[in-house]
């Protein structure tokens, strides 16, 4: 793992529950529903981004981590939903009950609307540390509504519904492209972007991390789909052979494995070749996209 | 109805849908499902109380209606995951197939979440238009602020866990009032707050109209209570006697029905005597929280 991304790893970690509610004891199952989710761990993939994203634009990191911490929650409710018995119906992630096994259905779903109404209440809040500085005011509305942006209708969300009622259905590569850039490429754009802005970046440096996260996103699911055809569950932490048990519209199952190898590469090089003129100081994100195209291999 | 209120309805029907994200073909689902819960009608009392409370400040309520759209996108959230089968399990709302009888509970659950998220991106949208105007920026992130708080797990989410968690349960004086304030009362403060912010309220009336609005969210859930009993199910758009079949920790159930009425008529009493100063510029809210104690007479 690249040194960047350990460091911001730990201070991702070390403030993950930071902007958590505070507790009350009434609801004190609410608390530990979404806390179980959210140290479930993982590779804080889109939070590490913010960071990335922020220094890279000349901000400081700290500035960055309500952000990140936000865009976790966000990430991780979309998670819990999705593992829910009425969408995908999982047992396990990242080796661990789902959390409608531990919590059961009821506090899953109202685990998952906590995360996502706590990200935008911890944004929110950030923005009073700031209300007396009208240039870093802009800068924190405009990461949110990135962020916003990422993960609703028109992103995310709109990839989930396509990929739900595209499920055992004869795919189209457009379709598939929809799914692709909406379901996981939004989210991990809207990272880049948030923390770009909180850093301050100015628009070739916006510009540039938007293409190169189109390029990210695509290949992270391309390779997360191969890896469920030739990944190892234990490794894994999940089950593999679930996309074609359930008939999900994926890269391999259009065009086969060895496209999806090809096509991996081409966005890696893509990817790389966005953030060339940045030389070394893109290091953490050629790095990123490097490492990520390895893991099939 | 008060000539106001009636205003503000109209108003807000207009606008309701304006928030919706661009139509997208391919998640038109999506955009069908949210649709089918928010045109389902309803008092829409929380939106126009962003409104009046907009209006009561000394605003142009043209400037609430983002916000006021916003919180009955939140309200709408919650009822559509309230009623899915793994919480109450509800068939109707509002005389109408609930959203999950109609588009399935993959469906339901993401046109939830698809509400949330288009709330905090509809109102961050709004600061980009008052981008160059700090001090109206800074209303709406007070106003959005007081919105997620009152959706969030110290407001609306801790009392539907509570409420959940109480079900069938032998309940106490302490339990019911913290599930009223806030499963209930939380959003409606929120309104009532957001409007006042945007309006430009100062300190005085922003407390004045908590305080209303906690004594108008306490009445508004016990009326609820009370009709549950002694309702018409046909008039109220859903089924009666579902608290008790439910276990249902309500004032009633706790106090009687005697002394749920009378517990109205202190409440009505209370947010009257804290709206007297405004004389006739609190009309609005006076007729307001009579009507409601009406409903159960």
């Amino acid at each position: 793992m690249n040194a960047d991304y350990k460091r911001y790893l730990e201070l991702v970690e070390m403030h993950m529950v930071d902007i958590l509610p505070d507790v009350d004891s009434k609801s004190l199952t609410l608390y530990e529903s979404m806390k179980y989710s959210l140290v479930a761990g993982g590779k804080r993939l889109r939070p590490c981004l913010v960071m990335a994203a922020c220094e890279f634009a000349g901000g400081n990191i700290q500035t960055a981590l309500p952000y990140a911490c936000a865009i976790e929650y966000v990430h991780t409710y979309s998670l819990i939903h999705d593992d829910l018995p009425c969408m995908d119906d999982d047992d396990y992630r990242r080796g661990r009950l789902t959390n409608h096994k531990v919590y059961g259905e009821d506090m899953a779903t109202l685990a998952g609307d906590g995360l996502l109404t706590t990200a935008f209440e911890a944004m929110t809040k950030d923005m009073f540390l700031h209300f007396d500085n009208e240039k870093e005011l802009k800068k924190r509305i405009r990461a949110m509504y990135d962020i916003a942006k990422g993960a609703g209708c028109s992103g995310m969300l709109a990839g989930q519904v396509a990929d739900v009622e595209n499920e055992g259905k004869p795919g189209s590569p457009e379709m598939l492209d929809y799914i692709h850039i909406n379901k996981t490429a939004a989210m991990i754009i809207a990272a880049l972007r948030a923390g770009a802005h909180i850093g301050g970046a100015d628009d070739k440096v916006l510009a540039d991390l938007t293409s190169y996260g189109e390029d990210l996103g695509l290949a992270f699911q391309i390779v997360d789909d191969i890896l469920d055809i030739v990944g190892d569950a234990k490794e894994l932490g999940k089950e593999t052979g679930m996309d074609e048990k359930r008939g999900k519209l994926t890269y391999p199952s259009i065009y086969g494995l060895d496209a999806s190898y090809k096509r991996v590469d081409e966005l890696t090089e893509h990817a790389l070749s966005v953030m060339a003129p940045y030389y070394d100081n893109a290091e953490f994100f050629n790095d990123l996209v490097q490492e990520l195209a390895s893991r099939t291999k």
